[in-house]
């Protein structure tokens, strides 16, 4: 197919945990011409600081900032190669981040751990999204907000995870303190990338809100940073506050030295940063209130945009404008579903399964498919719990742990495969109920991520929903997302919602629900709501005391 | 060593599922000098009946009883064979069978199955323990037991099972009538067995008691036989009553022709019949109040004495002389144990599991067990129900099933086994709890079966009981308890205990319990009984209406 000559292009970067990729997409239309993707030369550093060698605790999880200046120099030049289109005709530019992923940094955007001195402090580096070393002062905050009755709390279903800025921040004061007085700002790497590209610190809606607890224009007090801990006072106030900008708007144009990186034109439009699962909903057409999309990959994120304000129990968060302008954006996830699926079939699957598949020439995931959904719902007689990564939504408990109920000498091991996706759907049906009683009704269930290439759990979601599931037609949904932003903040279209609608692209209704499956699913997921209840909500804590016990046993 | 040719012989017959063993046995110190087995030709028919090829329902499992007699005829010569002793002094010959195992014969011990014209009629064959085809009756009698407040029914734990002789009988009347009528005699296979080789029908008091319901003499009244089922009426007085006979007592001598089929003299003692679990209490020396013995294979059967009669609620039956002619005989069981580890093997462990066991010239079982008990208690972060094939004791109900809680991402296969193993141990000690608390305290376990062979294992179970246990010293202990019986029948010893005394083998307090690691598994055991209780009593009956659903959903 010939280039379209008169058209222009725009470049969306989505940083990954491991790797950053490029596309290059048009913007008329939003295809995607060509890619590139560079691995992070340090990865995650999760046992040893790479520079010194040192060991690192339990839970820790850091990055190098270098690593993500590496995707511009390497993967987006690549891509415009690849595409073979004229790198004057790029007009824009956007990314997308994990997140939380806050670093310490100087006033001129300098990262603590490439100050003089400060490269062998592990505190002095990036803390990635998945750093959970500051359980302990997350657990803090939970128990003096709810003590104090903090109206932001509610905010965010009633938890604020050990994942977000607050706590990882408060476990820097506390573990070294040099390092929280010498920085200047407390920055997301989703801002520090734009930084780079355009010379400014502009702090992004979503993630000022659904990570930084900005409800309303206002951090959390003084006072109640003071009851934390004395050093933390001003906190936000010192490191914190900044001019928010609104995602798809215009950060800056690209710096000289970014276009030398980039191989792009100097002064092109770079968007406001943005996360890799809120920046996907416009390319996957999911912008409308009751439109909720799920990522589904090793563990799933919910996106959905709503009129109006409302407090979800055990939500994430809801942003006003933290999907998009404009709206409320509310945000749900399932902390295991790809992973328990890998983790069982890693485990739990014999080999002979593994023969069979190589033998009919299909992934061992879809074999144990094809082999489970080969019986009517319910025949395997069982009902499991998802919770083998804890539970994000709507318990919000890291301690919970998987179950798996009716195992009988006759159980196969596909049978116990179809369970767990079964419980993920459940899981999901949760998020789905709680949202509609909470006054947010979700009326269509549209899926971007790895998952949705298996037909099977995709029909099976929509039975167990009883909605309609559209999928994402793009291969890339955050990078297309990415490119979407930047064609708005280029001023290519009037909103992020317009480009969504010319750029983005979705299979709608591929799915409809099944009303025989569905009305066998609902038996099941009545077993399952009951056994979510006991084991979750305190009836029974023995999985918190199996957890104490094994972290007993292994002292 | 050359034989004690001063010295007499028995001749111990072990008839199981699949096989009969033949042992022949020193009567100076139960020395095995030789044994022989020989496969039942029609093994279990539980799908087609071999005369004519037709189909049989769900859960039926019928035997053919020439196969028993052609153990006669060809394991007992080769064994007294491959022992090079003289026929000639070979005293007394007794057997152990499977139960409840009845067949219906006529007033001269022929089975209706070799009655001309009857050869195709699936309700003509010995019913073999296994065959459960007869719940729904079972249902019956246990429901209009209950409402009538029948005084035998606390003998039993509360439950008449499916696998007993009434629920059998109440099955056929109402399936095959004219066999019911035609029969003599509603026979155990224990002895009918007996009658074959001495010419003499003598219904033992063990499986009398136990499957027969014979409790103080008397069966269920006729007004409880015509309230099942008019055509009922009658059945004890017309098809069952006939003297008992106890354990170890001499039932006849040995006929000619069935000193034909053996080679063995003519008019030698044969001993009063028995079953696998009960005969084996001698050979093991766990014979005393307290003792209770554990026979574990694919299933656990307890046996124990008592000098009191006392109701232990879920516990399979109290029969006087059940075990030992004098004392209560106490029974209770675990229907899954090694078939569970089995199961778990064959469908939850991968393929590098195996090739590390081959390597390491290990079977799987001991590689996974060595993997896992390689880890500190509590270390796995589980714990399980061992209900894979439902709970005999002490709740009485086939339709529960497993459960395992706790999993995480970093679960591994062979954590998931150790749990397994261990929910049999808390099942062990929920049955050995309800015993003390019953007033038949138990102070000794006492282990014979095939799983005494994992040494981890018995440790296991001897810390989570708190016990000493003891493992019998022989590998054929039925045919051991057999060929005991066989001497005290001859004359050779008093009664069955001195028999056992001299001849019987155990290995006295060969693990005793670790109290550090006792300590450990009372937590694990505390959150066992809870969820216990929660899914087997009531509170969820999650269970039943999976398996509910899981029929459903296969009609």
């Amino acid at each position: 197919m010939a280039l379209d000559t008169s058209g222009a292009y725009v470049i969306g970067v989505d940083f990954g945990t491991l790797s950053g990729r490029a596309v290059v997409v048009r913007v008329s239309d939003g295809a995607e011409l060509a890619s590139a993707v560079h691995d992070y030369e340090h990865a995650v550093m999760d046992t040893t600081l790479a520079s010194s060698g040192a060991t690192l605790p339990p839970e820790w999880a850091l990055q190098d900032p270098n690593d993500y200046r590496e995707v511009l120099r390497t993967a987006v030049p690549e891509a415009v190669k690849a595409a073979g289109i004229d790198p004057a005709t790029v007009i824009g530019i956007a990314t997308d981040f994990t997140a939380s992923t806050p670093l310490p940094v100087l006033a001129d955007g300098t990262p603590m751990c490439e100050v003089e001195g400060l490269r062998d402090r592990p505190h002095a580096y990036v803390k990635l999204w998945k750093h959970h070393a500051g359980q302990a002062q997350a657990d803090r905050i939970n128990a003096l907000a709810r003590e104090r009755n903090e109206s932001w709390l509610p905010r965010y279903g009633g938890f604020i995870s050990s994942e977000w800025e607050y706590a990882k921040a408060l476990q820097l004061v506390e573990e070294d303190p040099e390092i929280f007085e010498r920085m200047d700002h407390w920055v997301e790497a989703a801002d520090w990338i734009i930084w780079q590209l355009c010379g400014s610190y502009v702090r992004n809606a979503c993630t000022a809100g659904y990570k930084g607890i900005l409800q309303d224009g206002a951090y959390p007090s003084e006072d109640f940073e003071a009851a934390l801990n004395p050093a933390f006072k001003g906190f936000a106030a010192r490191k914190l506050v900044h001019p928010i900008g609104q995602l798809g708007d215009k950060a800056g144009g690209l710096t000289a030295q970014a276009a030398a990186w980039t191989g792009l034109p100097e002064g092109i439009a770079v968007a406001v940063g943005n996360v890799d699962a809120h920046v996907t909903a416009p390319a996957a057409k999911a912008v409308e209130s009751g439109q909720m999309l799920a990522i589904m990959g090793t563990s799933t994120c919910h996106v959905m945009n709503g009129d109006t304000l409302a407090e979800v129990p055990g939500m994430c968060g809801v942003v006003d404008g933290g999907i998009m302008s404009g709206l409320y954006g509310y945000e749900a996830g399932q902390s295991g579903v790809g992973d328990i699926f890998a983790w069982y079939v890693k485990n739990q699957v014999p080999g002979r399964y593994f023969d069979d598949a190589a033998a009919a020439g299909k992934s061992i995931h879809q074999h144990l498919t094809d082999l489970a959904f080969a019986e009517p719902v319910g025949a395997h007689g069982l009902v499991a719990l998802d919770w083998h990564n804890g539970n994000r939504s709507v318990l919000v408990d890291t301690m919970l742990s998987g179950v798996v109920i009716g195992q009988t000498l006759a159980t196969r091991a596909e049978q116990g495969y179809r369970a767990l996706l079964e419980a993920t759907a459940f899981g999901t049906r949760t998020i789905v109920e709680t949202f509609n009683a909470s006054g947010v009704p979700v009326t269509e269930f549209v899926v971007a991520g790895g998952l949705l290439k298996n037909p099977q759990l995709m029909q099976m979601y929509s039975d167990v929903l009883r909605l309609p599931l559209s999928t994402i037609a793009s291969e890339q949904g955050p990078a297309l997302g990415s490119a979407i932003h930047a064609a708005t903040a280029a001023g290519a279209y009037a909103s992020v919602a317009d480009a969504g609608e010319a750029m983005g692209r979705v299979e709608r209704g591929k799915y409809e629900p099944n009303a025989q499956a569905a009305d066998a699913y609902d038996k099941l997921f009545a077993e399952y709501s009951l056994v979510h209840d006991y084991f979750g909500r305190g009836a029974n804590d023995v999985m918190k005391r199996l957890k104490a016990m094994r972290k007993e046993a292994l002292s």
